[in-house]
């Protein structure tokens, strides 16, 4: 077992915020001197799971933990997922069935063992303590906490504020997440920026009932292709884990450096010297990003295909760039990102390149257009600092330069 | 089986609302054509019982139905009274025991039975159904309402302005009480003014369970003996029904013409008929208010003690009266009320029967001030229309007359 000081150093590593920092000293050397692991929670919808990269920011920190000797506990929110909205009031989802749950639970684990240990990840369903629940406890748990403090949180307050309904029962769903926390006396809790509300209400119950409350560590929400916004499925930034290997590996080549580097410390297994080492390297020019984006885009799609697929993927995509013929020589442009990012067919049309703007959004739309040898199908594409080989058409090759 | 016409004429008196009218009609109709009696649905707290006659309004009203020939459900909200507060943040009371909750039932019984009919009355606790309710049913119970039409309701509204807390929990009873409406299919639900809200939730949820909405009947708030606040136990304004005879006899005395009548049309079991007589009577000088009061006094001692206990009270009072020698010509002045009653003190320190106001708040604490020969304990009484003969000490006596 590491030392609870290393182990809080390799913890913290990628983290937004740990509240608080001084609990979670004291529970790792209380753990390291007892020899008795964390219980880390980690919750999850149990809708169909289609695990893109975002998600796996917050795996990999449970992974670390399963590495450092903790229990890491897989929470399926499916209680909450079999509730709906009977009114159709509100924009929360469609109950689902216990099949249901369950199918998606075994989708779950197809694709997060190929990051956490299945010997070492517990899976629990919260039905398990709230299937057997009265209403009458249910009533005690909705005393818990006032309507004040649910409208603090940002989208209620949101939603409220611009007279669009609230069920009352999405007022429960924080205090169930917490309930949890409760049940199953977790140490740690781990989520999204995103959740910070739903994670300190954990804290809050934790005290009331006058338990030793979670520490909660939160993770940045992992930016897409585009660098810019939140990766998601419905933007069309995102590199999901069951892509096909060549996929990933071109979609990987295709972020920016400075992108590059945060799916380094999120999402890579190196160590934090080597970190350090890659950022001083490529800082002094002694490390080509290219090549350290190569490495990364071999190791990840080597997590989720194999060692010999990851071969194939790195070798496929240099014959591509060959094959494609990309001169030595390109035509190269210079932008300046003004903070949110570039738009592509603006700095296409404003270049030259194309007459117009939507010139080139048809073109995306019709597969005409590759940036670093991957096809992109969003119009909306935004390029942040980095260099970008465009290809548009067949033969037309220029190099955009975002500053 | 009165015809539904003259059922409707003896519902409708009395009551500030009925929601809607034409659906009342319509019940009443279907119930007269098929012989089958309506469901009368009255919720009660299930705190310990101490009822005074403004309890007795809503009673009455149960009373008519059963004479008509209704199904009356005295539903016991025990449910609700075991959950408390656990986070204490709130104003709600503590839980009740499954025992404290019986023991009140009995005392219930015990002074409801003095107006209903036991044989054609049904309790209910809601902790019959609520009891073996999951989790996930409240839940599901929780989604049908939104938050923004909970704070609609005028005390959460006020709470929330004036950021005093309110419990999720306290968001959840109407909706506890809307499905005892549910759950029981009550034709018509009957409730004080200030239970509108909660009463017409009850519809709300009736339609969403594609159930006919049951019609709602609101009962006026009744004034206590100073004509002018809510009758109730903490004011001191009230008259209990396990009060002694020679009191209740007293207290009703005490009140103001209009107040009287009042009385007699929530409370006296005179028809409606003989209610107009009297009025009329009134109007034209052919009765005397006093004797009205009088028989007021002695119809209510008589309900809760019997006839013979009523005889001797009257008796009593008459006595009394005499006894106290009251002098045929009194002294009398003449106030005119703003609106709000005028204050006792402020009217003897005007008309020079004390040197100030605080004599006259010391005396009434002391007893030494009655109002029609009954003594006042409130020092900030307040006078309504009528005429009112005041004792001061043991001789001194003025008629004030409120115009």
């Amino acid at each position: 077992m590491l030392t609870p000081e290393k182990q809080f150093e390799i913890i913290k590593r990628g983290t937004v915020e740990i509240i608080p920092e001084e609990a979670l000293k004291e529970k790792l050397k209380k753990s390291y001197k007892e020899n008795s692991p964390l219980k880390i929670k980690v919750g999850f919808d149990p809708t169909a799971p289609d695990i893109h990269l975002g998600h796996t920011v917050l795996l990999e920190k449970m992974r670390q933990f399963q590495e450092l000797g903790h229990e890491v506990i897989f929470l399926i929110g499916d209680f909450t997922g079999m509730i709906g909205d009977p009114s159709g009031k509100t924009e929360t989802r469609k109950p689902l069935t216990r099949e249901e749950v369950l199918k998606n639970a075994e989708t779950y684990k197809e694709q997060v063992f190929k990051i956490l240990d299945p010997e070492k990840t517990v899976i629990r369903f919260n039905s398990e303590w709230f299937g057997n629940m009265s209403a009458l406890d249910m009533c005690r748990l909705a005393g818990m906490e006032t309507v004040a403090r649910m409208l603090e949180r940002e989208d209620f307050k949101k939603r409220f504020t611009e007279g669009r309904p609230i069920s009352i029962l999405e007022f429960l769903y924080p205090l169930l997440q917490a309930y949890d926390s409760v049940y199953l006396k977790a140490d740690v809790e781990l989520g999204g920026t995103d959740q910070k509300f739903n994670l300190l209400m954990g804290r809050q119950l934790m005290k009331l009932y006058d338990m030793e409350e979670q520490v909660v560590i939160m993770m940045p929400l992992l930016e897409g292709l585009d660098g810019v916004q939140k990766m998601s499925k419905s933007l069309g930034n995102y590199i999901g884990i069951n892509e096909p290997p060549d996929e990933i590996f071109g979609k990987v080549m295709s972020i920016n450096d400075e992108l590059m580097l945060k799916y380094y410390e999120l999402l890579s297994h190196i160590s934090i010297d080597e970190l350090k080492e890659l950022k001083k390297g490529i800082e002094n020019g002694k490390i080509n990003p290219r090549d350290a984006k190569e490495s990364l885009a071999f190791e990840i799609v080597e997590r989720y295909h194999g060692r010999k697929v990851a071969e194939r993927a790195r070798e496929n995509f240099v014959k591509l760039f060959r094959k494609r013929e990309i001169p030595e020589e390109i035509e190269t442009v210079e932008v300046k990102d003004e903070g949110e990012g570039v738009w592509l067919p603006k700095v296409l049309k404003e270049k030259g390149i194309v007459k117009s703007t939507s010139e080139a959004v048809r073109l995306i739309k019709q597969g005409g257009i590759r940036v670093n040898e991957t096809q992109i199908d969003n119009p909306d594409i935004k390029l942040k600092s980095g260099e970008y080989v465009v290809r548009i058409g067949k033969r037309r090759f220029v190099k955009i330069v975002v500053k």
